[in-house]
């Protein structure tokens, strides 16, 4: 009995906190299952800028750590476990960590994406430091600086133009020599004076004391190394959502994102998804959190046609 | 010159504000349009406790003050002028307030939407002191209490047996001998033990001091009329949404709320909607916030392919 629950979300960053929120608040008997300690991807950020609600900003953590204490307080339960297994049972959903197996009637997944690193050397001790994946995020920061974006898909190709309003001077580095991205983000581009592109390039090093100072690249046809000065690095070469034990349960995109409706639902009645792991537009912490807020509302209407 | 933004925003509540934070750190040139003072309906509730980040609840000035502070720091114009027609210009999009008129190369709708009254006595002055229009905000306020819910269709149903979660009884009012809702719904509010229906009846007033404490309700077959002693009234009787000027340029539902798709687009290039007066499942300060973040990025998107 003690392991049965009206609803289990697995994960703790913004999506799966506010859901445990809104499902704390709707008395659903609700458990969360975090695989690290709850706060997700934010916590990379030192300060959240653009969170409604802090004029003056509000440091990652401490965001995270309200909305958490905003959840206990209201009861909810959460365990750090990670999700190993999530199989249909009689008549709910079993889910299996490696220390114990819970039932649920309804699942919401907010496991997150990861960006894609470049593996690099220097890139994860300059993360925070210079090193982003998000100018919707950190953009304003680099107001007349030098930046690098890294990438050649329609997101490298919007981040670029995006940097534009604030940088001075943008090198686009692709390892091919003609961008992926649609035809007129790649013409924008190419008419902006601010972009630098770098053709048939890889990134071999991030350097910098304490924060980026420069990337090393090398061309892929001549094998030669170059040195470019810039005060931030913008990475988009994809993202990877830690979905593999949902394959062959919900539909996933190519990079594995769950695909879900306006309602959150996947393709298992029953199952939800919210925040990053889902295939979606526009990934920040107050799309992530109304996604828990919907995901739970539509839980209820589905608990509460099926129980 | 000065009359011409890169994005005009109207409504400040919740979405236009967040719109207006988003547009301002992606420096477009932005304008807000809003007819009284910024904070939307929110404004009617006392305390929020379901938005993400304050554990002890935040009051709605409070958190709408947070918000406009945030928007005014970035620069962001907020004018209070009501607009009176949208219309296509030349190469944008015009729009015309009692004082003035305003180009947009792109527009974002945030009226929100207005639930419907009873309009009867005693209405007006409980509200936020025992009437509600929202179950999810305010139901766990009615733990252990009596409260009657107004309406037939799936709304009232839905929140009625949200409701059963939190109060001892509930009194379904209904000016019909049946409902309209969905009947799955319907059978499972008559399976449950807390819900007494008051069929044929509508509500004649609302009475108590300072705080709800009873409602009248008249038969429709007999004019009986009767007093029912309650803690709360949840009425559920439709939403209005304030998008009358709309109505030639973009799709609207039949009550009126604007048609988008996830990119929160209308049927109309150049114009998105944010928040309640979208058509949509839940409508929540969170939801609405997410709605303008994305309102806003989608514009952008929008403005670099065509500007």
């Amino acid at each position: 009995m003690e392991n049965k629950y009206d609803l289990i979300i697995i994960g703790g960053g913004p999506a799966g906190l506010t859901a445990g929120l809104y499902a704390g608040r709707a008395r659903l008997k609700t458990l969360i299952l975090e695989k690290l300690s709850c706060g997700g991807q934010i916590l990379l950020t030192e300060t959240v800028e653009n969170y409604p609600g802090f004029p003056g900003g509000i440091s990652s953590s401490d965001l995270m750590g309200n909305i958490e204490e905003q959840v206990m307080k209201l009861g909810v339960k959460i365990l750090e476990e990670e999700v190993k297994q999530l199989e249909k049972a009689a008549v709910s959903w079993r889910i299996k960590t490696a220390q114990a197996q819970y039932d649920a009637k309804a699942v919401i997944v907010a496991v997150g994406s990861v960006p894609k690193t470049l593996g690099v050397e220097g890139e994860k001790l300059l993360m925070g430091k210079g090193v982003s994946y998000c100018a919707t995020c950190d953009g304003p920061l680099y107001r007349n600086k030098t930046v690098a974006v890294v990438g050649g898909g329609d997101t490298a190709a919007e981040e670029a133009l995006f940097l534009t309003r604030f940088a001075a001077k943008i090198f686009l580095v692709h390892r091919r020599s003609s961008l992926r991205a649609t035809e007129i983000l790649a013409q924008r581009l190419k008419e902006n004076t601010k972009v630098s592109p770098v053709w048939n390039s890889v990134v071999k090093e991030i350097s910098g004391q304490n924060k980026v100072e420069a990337i090393v690249i090398k061309d892929a046809n001549t094998g030669k190394e170059e040195k470019l000065f810039c005060d931030g690095v913008f990475i988009y070469v994809g993202r990877s959502p830690d979905t593999g034990f949902l394959a062959n349960l919900v539909n996933l995109d190519e990079h594995g994102h769950i695909i879900t409706d306006t309602q959150m639902r996947t393709s298992q009645a029953g199952i939800f998804a919210a925040g990053d792991c889902r295939k979606k537009i526009l990934r920040q912490v107050i799309t992530a959190c109304s996604d828990g807020a919907v995901a739970v509302h539509c839980a209820q209407q589905y608990l509460s046609k099926t129980q």
